[in-house]
């Protein structure tokens, strides 16, 4: 007690010492070019726009929403108002419509001046508008003087022209309001691209009026009618996002058969799957019905998602049920398909010449892609650098999704360091580089519902975005990381609740509203990774998603911002301020115990913590030891270093499959107590 | 730097929140009677509910939403799935289907029982139903076995039928969702009538077919159409509420005059009114074409709110423009009217002439009560129970609404201990007594915008809930603090963002994400009170209520909690933890001012804060000097003592209307260090 009132004392001592020398704007995606100038331009109650536009309104309504968000992040209380191009605030211009269905190879490109009389933003069409817009409200923030954007230039155009995001809304169904709102994060950090994953074994979420027992049997009536797909569509429109609709086939189909066993190579009754995992059902690839159905059923969706691109999957097909299927076997015979991947091949053709006949271009996984693929296909791949490398080098367009699979909780650091022209890419000459057309991230829904989806997908996707838009030589961790911080309040400003959510998760869980403590915890634990989850027990549609592990960020900001530390002082780099504040914390989690195992034992949710709370006390005393050894300039004993890293080792273990991720630093304390 | 503002926090905080003995359960507003049994009632997976209830679907629709929210609150992915009643986990029962109109009448109390095998809610209609869902809601929370709900029989029915919050759309325009969403919170504490301001000096809020212009010139476009309201209605109604619209009158009135001059007492033209304050423009009572126009638009007004009652306002007339005008002072004279309040008296005869008309009973504010009124008449009191109690003495109804100004920015603890029924209400006779109907709270929205309305509103809201639905001997008030906490965040799951918007609000004043320490300080001040914000300064609609005051709370829990402390240290009652505890506080308050000055100097916003800052680490430095003295069990020296005391009295001046909540405290612990 004596000693925590001491740490406090000095602690406080330290408080604000790492003042941040910012030189850099704190725009993300970082723009091609900046130019700073001198001055700013102020944002108050004077606030106006002019519009050279003559489109279908998209500039215009961005104009709007522009002005709408400036008032909600400064304010003031702005509305939309227009003035001359000359006494504008912000005079926008942009020299044609656009395309009517907004174009893979439509220019995105900007240019953004800002000096202290006004700000002009000029753009061959209204995507560059909207991108330049959400430029501009970045730079609008409270300084000194008032709230204001500084002096810049700024000309800008995305590296990649498919910027994606993939939003799995089939595991766990996700309502409009998620949608949506991951649409306001998308536009704000560029994003052009919503990847609408529409079907899959565990849940069919769209209506077909021509075959409506697929969403009325496939989806536990949770679907989006058509009308508000079309609402989406218009949505995302108006923010500078193209939708590519997916219909995962021949596997990943089972929620289709619920409805339409008549598809399927085995015989049914099928019933919506419920659990995760890679599963047998598929198509028939051998039945001629099944291509009719599949005629009208993408038909009717053609018509109904504009876009030129329309996805198939294709990924994860066991062939189990083809192999137990006579006729399959005699149709694979018959038609010299010498395997199962043979099998596929043709079924993948025949699906490209009905996606061809509606007038889209068929997009699949890396599995679609096979020797007689047409060039116009364009491939997804999820296997990495090595199969896009593949897919260029033979001429076919590709985006990468490897690496940006957000379910698989990596740090944003990890996703930004997954450039889609470097590693097992980076030996494409110039020609075949321009077959990459960028990349998506992937949302999987296994273990996501609408409360903690954002928290999956943001911050980090805005990471994922940066990558794809600036360019490639922008890659500083340490100033991705504070732009990222800053972008996230700008993406809660949007209603998007990764934020926010945090601390109603921890209270729900706790079944009190004191949740400091279990903070503490949480603040310090990530997730398993990749698959891991999947294997630690049952999971299924029906199991709640309610526990730490699901409150718990996929990044620990606090652990990555103690490593910080903990490298400087390892490095013999950190002043005293920062030693504090290392110390500081490691007090903060060896304390942090005996406040939190009554909150844990009284609930049943966070019962399996408590081993983690205890393992946190036991890391922090270790860290405060090695570091006493250190302040003494000395070694530790052996004997203490080897039992510590003993025990360091057992740590490493997931509890209740979460990671105490402030051990590995503590690690590296305890390893740098060897003599010199 | 996050880390280390952490650290402060949860050492202060662990300490801070002590073990709490709760024998009481979570419950707000507290239920008539309650027995706790043994056992508890497990909320799962199979969660059933059975429905007997023969109404318009308002039972079944809230028992939908009550599964919903179930959903929310425990994360089991719950879906509404009704069974026998033999075998449902909640079994609804309403005896009879309720008014097709909620009447103020009406029966509002249920039933509940809850068995470790099922819960039983039964009522006379669906409101009880309603009511009652909301309390077992409140009683499902994760607990050491699993969500549960615990074995409880609760028998309950509000003390009061009239349980309002009056919210003002005009002074700042609310739009839809603000509406709705704090709906949602009023039906979560039982709040049965939502007063819905519609019309003021500074804007007429819905829309008028007969009279467009009303709102077409007198709204800035802000304003609610029919089919809006309509939805308002039944959202309400769906909630158990009554929707009590407002149209203010003679006075409140320049926003009417925009556009229908021909109805004011001085010749326009008239512009809306940007200002806050009481105003001039009044209608002409003298005036039969006013009389005819009112005719006209209650007709509509009455039409398309089906509510008994109708507030025509009556408060706050000055009476200038009638000085002014020759034909009104001929009028007066012709019609023996001695002076303005006959004047008033006559107007309102007229007015409630024209309502009863309509099928409706007239509501006003005090101001329309007089000699002549009519029985059935409602009077709303914004002067206090002496004024009620006079009403009541008279024979008429009323509301009571003094001492439930949310905007006021006063503690829970004040509007709890603000009885209907007490002060100088406390002489009436039990049957003048059945005249009081309830009250009202009141958000007046002169400083308000949709961002912060909510933290206006809640959690204090609840607690005036509290008081008009639970007997009069609910009164502990550390109890009421206990519970309100966890009904904040009940309310949080609704959607209310009272809680979730605090940061993001310091976040935009400081200009960066970093705000730990300025959360520090704006933990522990607090807006001043009742009207001394609107002579600080020139406010009108349009100025910006983006300031540490916008995002502070209305009462600082921080500062009570450290209140709490002082007071067992200066009874000498406080344990070596609390000791610690206070010690910690007031070290981390001594401390933030190094870190937080280049936050608000960063900032033309919070420079204006710099002062309190600095004020509060020497009020800081003062306590723990004070800790000292009280600590070696010896008096501090008079000197000392009163330098400390005249710098404490410097320090209660508001600065940046703000009060500095803490410094009281520390002069407790001042003045406690006179020699014994």
């Amino acid at each position: 007690m004596r000693l925590l009132s001491n740490a406090v004392a000095v602690l406080c001592l330290s408080f604000g010492t790492l003042a941040q020398t910012q030189t850099e704007l704190d725009l993300m995606p970082m723009p091609a070019s900046v130019q700073i100038g001198s001055g700013q331009l102020a944002v108050d109650q004077a606030f106006t726009v002019a519009l050279d536009c003559k489109d279908d309104g998209r500039a215009q309504r961005a104009a709007q929403r522009a002005v709408d968000r400036l008032s909600k992040q400064t304010g003031i209380p702005l509305t939309y108002k227009e003035a001359d191009a000359a006494q504008a605030k912000l005079a926008i211009r942009c020299e044609n419509s656009g395309e009517k269905i907004q174009k893979l190879e439509e220019d995105e490109s900007y240019k953004l001046e800002v000096t202290p009389t006004a700000a002009k933003l000029t753009a061959p069409n209204p995507l560059g508008v909207i991108h330049g817009l959400q430029t501009f409200l970045q730079l609008v923030k409270a300084r000194p003087e008032g709230f204001a954007a500084p002096a810049v230039v700024i000309d800008d155009k995305p590296r990649f022209p498919w910027r994606g995001t993939m939003l799995d809304v089939c595991r766990h169904w996700m309502p409009m309001e998620v949608v949506k709102r991951n649409i306001d994060g998308m536009e704000a950090v560029k994003m052009n691209v919503m990847h609408w994953h529409l079907s899959e074994d565990q849940g069919f979420r769209i209506e077909s009026k021509k075959f409506p027992k697929l969403h009325e049997m496939g989806s536990d009536g949770n679907y989006f009618t058509q009308a508000q797909a079309k609402e989406v569509l218009q949505y995302a429109r108006d923010r500078g996002i193209r939708v590519v609709p997916e219909f995962d086939m021949p596997g990943h189909t089972t929620a289709w058969f619920v409805g339409h066993p008549e598809l399927a190579a085995a015989p049914g009754p099928y019933q919506i799957e419920r659990k995760w995992g890679i599963f047998d059902p598929s198509m028939d690839p051998s039945n001629e019905e099944v291509y009719k159905f599949l005629d009208k059923f993408i038909g009717e969706m053609a018509e109904l998602f504009p876009d030129a691109f329309f996805h198939v999957g294709g990924d994860e097909v066991t062939g189990k049920p083809w192999d137990a299927n006579p006729k399959i076997q005699e149709f694979k015979r018959a038609h010299n398909l010498a395997d199962n991947h043979a099998l596929q091949a043709y079924f993948s053709e025949r699906v490209q010449k009905i996606v061809a006949k509606h007038k889209k271009i068929m997009v699949g996984w890396d599995e679609v892609l096979h020797p007689a693929s047409p060039k116009e296909i364009v491939i997804q791949s999820w296997r990495g650098q090595e199969s896009l490398a593949e897919a260029a080098t033979r001429g076919y367009r590709a985006i990468l999704s490897r690496g940006y699979y957000l379910d698989h909780q990596y740090p944003a650091s990890y996703h930004y360091a997954n450039d889609p022209l470097e590693n097992k890419a980076s030996g494409l000459t110039p020609d075949q580089q321009k077959f990459v057309l960028g990349g998506e991230s992937c949302m999987w829904a296994e273990y996501i519902t609408p409360m903690n989806i954002d928290s999956r997908i943001w911050p980090r996707n805005a990471v994922v975005a940066e990558r794809l838009w600036s360019p490639q030589n922008v890659k500083d961790v340490e100033s991705m990381y504070r732009r990222m911080a800053v972008t996230s309040k700008w993406l809660g400003w949007l209603g998007l609740n990764h934020e926010s959510g945090y601390e109603p998760m921890l209270a729900r869980a706790a079944g009190t509203p004191n949740v400091a403590s279990l903070k503490v915890l949480a603040d310090v634990v990530e997730p398993v990774k990749e698959y891991s989850r999947e294997q630690a027990r049952g999971y299924t549609q029906f199991t709640p998603l309610n526990r730490l592990i699901d409150a718990a960020r996929p990044e620990s900001i606090t652990a990555r911002e103690f490593g910080v530390l903990v490298d400087k002082i390892v490095a013999g780099q950190a002043n005293p301020e920062e030693k504090m504040a290392a110390r500081h914390s490691l007090l903060m989690w060896r304390e942090n115990d005996k406040a939190l195992q009554p909150v844990l034992q009284n609930s049943f949710i966070l019962k399996e913590n408590a081993q983690h709370s205890q393992a946190l006390a036991v890391v922090a005393t270790v860290g405060l030891q090695a570091l006493d050894y250190l302040d003494k300039g000395g070694a530790a004993p052996a004997m203490w270093r080897n039992d510590q890293i003993a025990y360091l080792e057992t740590v490493k273990a997931p509890k209740a499959e979460l990671l105490l991720v402030v051990a590995p630093h503590v690690r590296k304390l305890v390893d740098k107590t060897t003599a010199q």
